[in-house]
This record gives C-alpha cells, structure tokens and sequence, in this order.
C-alpha cells in the first residue's frame, strides 16, 4: 500500500518579511517520515483571508493530510480558524467546549478571559479539538485538515498529539554514504542505479569540507531489502573514489 | 505605486524529508523586503517534474517575481530546468553560451567535463544566464522565473546578481517595540490601532523569557511618517504594561 501523503501550510506575514525563521516544516517533516507519511509540499501564505482558503482548498484536496501553523492566537491578524471555516463552508462561532478550558486555564493563572481572548474559542462545527499542553487554547481538525499553533513549542506539542491518531505508512527508511568525489563524476553510475531500483529515491548532495569536495548519496525507500542492494552498490561507488 | 511581489519555489525531497533545513527562504525573504519587494507566498516541491510545472505556472501567472531553488546540478533527479522549459512551453537544449562557461571552468579545475555535468548547460530558448561565481554551472531567468542553485552560498550569489535588476519599490521599513504582558492583554488597543493605521501591518508575536511573558509588537509599511506616528502610539501602550 502507498504511503499516506500530507502537505504543511504555514500562515505568518513574519515569514514571508524574513522577520522570523520558520522551523515548523523542519520539525513536521521528520516526524512525518519516521510515521511513514510523505510530506510532499509546503506553502507559506500571508495573513489574508483569501490566500489561506485557497491553499486549504488545494491542499485538502490533493493530499490525504494536511497541517497548518500560525494564526490561531487572539490578535487581529489570528484569521486562520475563520479562513479555515470558510474553505469547508461549515459555521464558525465561540465553542462551549473550548470556551471551558479558556475559562480553566484563565481563572488557573489569575488573568482575564477578555473578549480578544475569547477568539480562541472560536472553532468551526464538525471539528475536533486539538489539546495544547502549554497555553490551553487549542487547536482543532476538521476533515483532513489540523490547525495548529505557530509558537514552536505548542505546534510540536500539538503535533505530538495529532500524529498517533493518523493512518501512518510503511517506514520511510534511508541510508547515506559519503564519497570523495564532486557531484558530477558519480552522476553517470548514480542514475544507472536509480533506473535499477526504481522503488527507491537517491538523492545527491554536494559538499565541500575542509578544502575537499565531496558528495554524500541518500538513498530512501520502505524496502530494507533493496534499501541494503542499493547501499552495497553505493559502497563500490565510493570505494572507487 | 503598490510595491512589486514575488513567490519562492524550493524544490527538492532532501526539504520535504526532513533531511536539510531549508536556509533560502529567509536569505531570499531578507533581501525582497531590503528591496522593497513583497514576497507574498512560498511553495516547496517534490523533485517531480509535474509538481514544478504546476507550481512555476501557478506562482509566475500570480506574482510579478518567481524565484526557484534547487534542482540544476548534474545528477538524474536536477530536473527543475526541464520542467521549467515546460511549464513555459518553450524548447530546451544544450546551449552555447552555457556550455562555453561549463568548457572554461572545466578546463581551469582539469576535471572532466563528461555528459552528467554537460546537463547543467541545458537553458530553455529565450532565457538570460544568471552568473555563478562559485561553481560556474549557471542559472537563468526566463520571463518572470529566476531559476537558481539550491547550495546556498551559490544560491545567495545568485541571488545578489539578479536583485539589481529588477524593479523594487518603496522600502519596506519596519519598527518594534517589547510589551511586557501577554498578547491576549494588548490584542484590543492593537486591533484598534490597526483600524486606524490601514496602510500599516501591524504584527504580535509572543515570548516568554527568563519566566516572564511578553509580546513583541512588530509594525511595517512604506510610510515613515506613518510609522514614526504608530510607534508613538505603541511605546504608549507599552508604558501602560
């Protein structure tokens, strides 16, 4: 059986000004592939309504899975919830179940449940709540679509949450040697063996390290057997170098 | 005149496998903003000739910029010039000028200038070289797509050789200033001053150090005066915490 699919939309103006770095995607793509789902696109829109209902659209529809950061705290430009409700048509409003555990959490911590604040309790029917270990406002899914926080330490607690409740994929296995030599000298007997191995990826990375350059090869696959095939045949291939 | 926008395509498995950490974005997202462009969405694709077709024919129909990374060495899976000559409907081949720059480089370093390496001097009809002053092997811009090196130091010359030459626009200057409450605590007078400041974007992002919360609130726009007056407005808000 394939693999399960899934793509990452990240929602932040902060990314797009070179203000903040994204590590998300970083940290969603491992995850993913050590539960055998390929993460196979990643889009970073801005904080606008339309762009973030379209790209849910095409990813929802194009992939069997489906993970948003950013935009679900209780500022103006926190649209994602709304954006996401209206990319499934389904209604939007202020949830009982989410409302109780702001209203816990805030009266735990002495602060006020303000009306701004209150926006994190907006959840779209028919979705399932997403437990946040950190600040309480939670995340939620609806259809193949998990909507999650932007703060890295509440999105990989969310993912944490999410990723055992999911169909996972055979292992997404790989191995990797290094060769001493440029790219280009071992692409000839790097494309003859991936026509050998057609269920498995290589992939070539060129590197320079101390004055030398070399090339480290990655194999993938979900097959251990050809996985080992192939790194035997990687192994003459470094050898000669 | 509403500032030029751009799009960023990153190809390749290595990013979406979790394997390496997309550094371009943010090199890229810095040096658009310092140049008054907006770069207004990110996509990252599977080595898979359709996914950059699709992507490179949606992004350079929806931004005035396109700017790609990853995919042109010499190896089976560098086949972003291909699917770009593609999505353009435009023929590709080994050219002349390409293949001078490779024979000279070549030449210079005594390694041989064999078939897999000669790939790196497929360009589409019709496209400009982009000079690459580490590795000779160029890049190239055909309409609106800048297609560049995915090793980042080639991909930040690359980068630095073709920003010159594209129309910017009025800087994109932003301002910051800590807040020492939550974010759920200023969301409202921001809001507010949000709706007063329509040409402004106006950003909140929440920390927390050495134990205590903050917000950093983050205002950008093109008007200076406007800036300096949303900043008065800001520090008041600030001093109120």
């Amino acid at each position: 059986m394939p693999n399960p699919t899934a793509a990452m939309l990240v929602i932040g103006d902060e990314i797009l000004s070179g203000r903040t770095r994204d590590t998300n995607t970083h940290h969603l793509a491992n995850a993913l592939t050590a539960r055998g789902i390929r993460l196979r696109e990643v889009r970073v829109v801005a904080d606008d309504h339309d762009a973030i209902v379209l790209a849910v659209n095409a990813l929802r529809a194009g992939y069997d899975q489906v993970f948003t950061s950013g935009g679900i705290g209780p500022t103006h430009d926190d649209i994602t919830a709304d954006a996401v409700a209206a990319a499934f048509g389904a209604p939007i409003g202020v949830r009982e179940d989410a409302h109780q555990i702001l209203r816990d959490h805030y009266q735990r911590t002495g602060l006020e449940l303000n009306e701004m604040r209150l926006r994190m309790a907006r959840i779209p029917e028919g979705a399932t709540l997403i437990d946040n270990p950190i600040s309480a406002a939670p995340g939620f899914t609806l259809g193949n679509v998990h909507v999650m926080a932007g703060v890295p330490a509440i999105f990989e607690a969310m993912v944490a949450g999410v990723l055992p409740l999911l169909t996972g994929g055979d292992p997404l296995l790989s191995q990797m040697i290094d060769v001493h030599r440029g790219e280009g000298e071992i692409a000839r007997p790097l494309a003859d063996l991936a026509a050998r191995f057609p269920a498995l990826s290589f992939g070539s990375y060129p590197y320079q390290r101390n004055g030398a350059y070399g090339t480290q090869l990655v194999v993938r696959g979900t097959d251990a057997g050809q996985l080992d095939a192939a790194m035997v045949e990687l192994a003459k291939l470094a050898a000669h170098s």
